[in-house]
């Protein structure tokens, strides 16, 4: 089943070769979608029929949200810790623990209902790709509980058996080292293809993520990293080092931590939802750009230290809080998240890609930063079927 | 035909009398609408039968938000000068002449798709009560056509006349106010409840706004006064002076200023959405709560200095950045709100008030502040008949 898409008033393509700008944007244009693809771009008066056809109205379409960073295998929420936090009280990455004893007691279901819950949200925001990450089980068999429910929704699952240190390790950080790049990864990698470990003070130093690095690399997994959240640390380093496909956070950095980004392949991932909703400096994607950093954009949705699923609020404090144009952000929310989950496929609507798009209920991509808090989605295809 | 609400794992009904804290909260609760209004609120269990039921399923219902200040009737947009804005221009008033000359040469059907398209976004934000100002037509003609058509969409219609000197009375301030205080007002009283002056450097002066204001009243208008803005000024003691319902932004306010409205009846409407959007500091909510000042929260939905349109992204803004808590916050946007238009009937769900109410897919109001950028309207009632 074949659609074409006419009247676009802006189509952002995300290929500059196709169109004006770093978005490669088209006026007036229209986008045909067969077989789950892109077939064809071009002007709206020029465009080939097909079984379908939509009128855009003048609407802007653009690649579908490549949320790459995102925590959603877990049961209970943190909203009364939220509101403490709100009264004063500093995020601290022991708040984990709650979650983790919450999806233990979680039945598959319940895990499975909430993940589903969160993604339908999140399509009707205008996300179309998902990263998923486990790290709320900590055991073997939850672990591996976890990354199994997330591959029921989604190609792009994170094994993070080192989120946190559980309870039954206190003390024995070395222990559950040795368990996570054993048992655990051993356990998980065959439902994963990601490796990821949270380095920072509080979680895992840099010689403990060294080793949960290798063994997943060991396993198949390709490595990223929680890096330079909460403070300065060893993380992004140790990211460009692991070859990692994405350093995530990026909040506290030195002139080393920018220029080993700047020169290598490593994705900066930026989650500024997570600064919104504890308080903390904004990430300074300004000065990434300005270096020559690939820079992504996330909602990292989690119960904990942000739990908004809504790509369009990261754009807008991208805009309004980091330095980002509106075109920087919006390319930094389809193609940077691409690039971060080492996709050629999405992020761009130029022939051959992937048909993942979304019909703004607006005349141009600048409205997601122009029209903050507004939900402007109004029509997604996934695969070139309507999801929304 | 009545319609009972069974499940609400929270209900916020806004009347402290009523249940727990300022917000009157009730746990496993229902809510029967019947001839428009509520009719009665209690335990889940003892509701009585309605002609339709509806099932929460655990989740919250509040009253609808009631954004008591945004400007509706405009033509055109400035998206291009919120990017140019993102990139270091300040805000100005001026730039309101450029959506003056839009308006003018649009047609009624235009000026009226446009603002029934607002407000039906806001409905499907829980928007169930909106204040909207003229303001964007600045001639006798043309601002009795702004104020007629806000008419047809609520009740509570402002004559903004006094937003900007337009280019007709460059050099001639004066002459301006003489108009808008004869012809003008003369045109509008009849479709507006509400007159509203901008009174702020670039704008209009104490003297001005006074005279202004005191023409309004005269017609039958009640005042209500765009104030402190972007800097000190004497709006706010003039709003207070005036017995406005309201003064406006309240961004840079001195003790004077502070004090004056802890000890008067006009409330503090505070619009964080325009600090978002133009890179200003935010308003100081703390220090009016603490000072004792009534608080409201607003969109001020406009095509210049902020054009949000989500009372939810106004209420997780001001636990953010202005020192509210969730509960304040969601009061300001819905009782204070309701107070800022001197009305008794809604911003709250007891017995006797409107029934206008909308279900959270969440189970608690702090998930308003706790999950930002997310469209978590599910539902919602608008004199007891369902929008959304
Ligand atoms: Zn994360
Ligand atoms: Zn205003």
């Amino acid at each position: 089943m074949s659609v074409v898409i006419r009247g676009i008033g802006e189509l952002v393509t995300g290929d500059p070769a196709a169109g004006d700008g770093a978005l490669g944007v088209l006026r007036d244009a229209a986008v045909v979608f067969d077989g789950g693809r892109v077939a064809w771009v071009g002007p709206s008066g020029d465009a080939p029929a097909a079984d379908e056809a939509v009128d855009a109205g003048g609407r802007c379409v653009l690649p579908g949200f490549v949320d790459s960073h995102a925590h959603l295998v877990f049961a209970g929420d943190r909203a009364d810790e939220f509101a403490a936090r709100m009264t004063g009280r500093p995020y601290a990455a022991g708040g984990i623990r709650t979650t983790v004893a919450a999806t233990r007691a979680a039945s598959d279901d319940v895990l499975r209902g909430n993940l589903r819950r969160l993604v339908a949200e999140m399509a009707r925001q205008g996300t179309t790709t998902v990263e998923c990450k486990s790290g709320y089980g900590l055991t073997v068999e939850q672990e591996a509980r976890c990354v199994r429910i997330a591959a029921e929704v989604t190609g792009e699952v994170t094994f993070l058996g080192a989120h946190v240190v559980p309870p039954e390790y206190d003390g024995d950080p070395g222990g559950y080292v040795r368990l996570v790049s054993g048992a655990m990864v051993a356990a998980c990698a065959p439902h994963a293809r990601w490796i990821d470990v949270f380095c920072e003070r509080g979680a895992f130093d840099a010689a403990q993520a060294r080793t949960v690095l290798a063994a997943g690399a060991a396993a198949g997994l390709v490595p990223r990293v929680h890096a330079n959240q909460l403070g300065p640390g060893p993380g992004v380093r140790l990211a460009v080092e692991a070859g990692a496909a994405s350093a995530d956070h990026c909040t506290f950095l030195d002139d080393a931590d920018v220029d080993a980004l700047a020169s290598s392949p490593t994705v900066a991932t930026l989650l500024p939802a997570v600064e919104f909703s504890t308080r903390q400096p904004y990430p300074d994607a300004r000065r990434l750009l300005d270096a020559g950093a690939a820079v992504a954009l996330a909602t990292d949705c989690n119960p904990g230290s942000g739990y908004s699923s809504s790509m369009a609020f990261c754009v807008a404090l991208a805009v309004r809080e980091m330095g980002m144009s509106p075109a920087e952000a919006v390319l930094a929310a389809t193609a940077g998240g691409a690039r971060a989950l080492r996709r050629a496929d999405v992020g761009r609507l130029s022939p051959g890609a992937r048909a993942d798009a979304q019909l703004l209920d607006a005349p141009g991509h600048i409205h997601l930063a122009y029209r903050p808090g507004v939900p402007l989605t109004a029509a997604v295809w996934k695969d070139g079927v309507r999801q929304v």
